[in-house]
């Protein structure tokens, strides 16, 4: 029996997936975002860098059979599953409060580098840094000419994506709680997502 | 007059370019990738950031009149001129040695991101990490479905480009080692580059 966890609505939350291990991140309401980082369990400053998985896919997103790479040029994850539409963006920094000071926020933001640093936090660890995140299901487009926009996920409700770990690794969700951009469907409402490690 | 300094072939050269200053980077032989960090001087840990950057300008790349900005989220570089065609980019990892073990070298091959730390020693900084650097005139299309290819510059002899400081900081450069890849030519012919700060 696969327990299924809660990344709560506007929040983070990390958990431990050994080597061998699949991690599913599902999309519970259908329209919601949600920043994903892996980081070497044994090494806390080898993890998943999407500069790094570039040169080896060449591609600027991933599909099932796909691996993602570490900072160090080690495969970390595998793709193994993906009922989403394969629309995910490796292009955008995790949110932060400086980047909603500019949006116009004039008193703190939840906001995905808090999150990140914060989860890690509640299981004992101390994040080095907040590495460009898989946003995973958040649409990015990019035209011919390279401009990029900001647009409603394509993803159903109950979609999901699923993971190997290919090391031990923590893994760090943050449900994105992005309410002015409308990368989180043009609601602009942030919901919980869910996950499991299995 | 202004003193133009050398990135001597395979290397790295560090300097400091004062709030106000311009910096110039030259593609002395047309076909050398040169890639390029920006620290803040007081704080090394800020730095100009590709994932920071493309959220604000929208963009995968920039022309004159861009700012670049930091993982702070603030600007750093003003974008003044550019003559080389406007092909950088801002989607790979800067090479190491383990990317060249991976493209099946079995000795250390001189490379990026060791030329950016020991081109700071030298001038007597530690770089707290080996940030994903611009590089400049490096050519990698991409296309609707997301797929990169690595293929030659487009710059000739003498184009370079320039930005403005608008902040102190250090820029870091290193003339690209890649010689197996046709990033530096289609001939594989790494070779040096020159810069200016006035």
């Amino acid at each position: 029996m696969t327990e299924t966890l809660i990344i709560p609505a506007r929040r983070g939350k990390a958990a431990m997936a050994k080597q061998g291990q699949s991690i599913r991140v599902i999309n519970t309401h259908g329209n919601q975002v949600v920043d994903t980082w892996a980081f070497n369990l044994e090494d806390l400053n080898e993890f998943q860098s999407n500069e790094h998985t570039r040169p080896t896919l060449m591609k600027m997103t991933f599909k099932p059979g796909d691996s993602l790479y570490t900072n160090k040029r080690r495969a970390i994850l595998d793709v193994e599953e993906d009922t989403s539409g394969g629309i995910h963006d490796l292009l955008m920094a995790a949110c932060d409060d400086h980047r909603y000071k500019l949006l116009g926020c004039t008193e703190y933001h939840d906001n995905c580098s808090d999150n990140m640093i914060n989860a890690m936090k509640e299981i004992g660890y101390d994040a080095p840094e907040v590495p460009s995140p898989m946003n995973l299901f958040m649409n990015i487009p990019w035209t011919p000419a390279g401009n990029l926009s900001w647009v409603a996920p394509i993803s159903k409700p109950g979609d999901y994506i699923q993971f190997r770990a290919t090391m031990d690794c923590i893994m760090v969700f943050s449900a994105c709680p992005q309410d002015i951009l409308p990368v989180n469907g043009v609601d602009r409402k942030p919901t919980e997502a869910h996950f499991s490690i299995f």
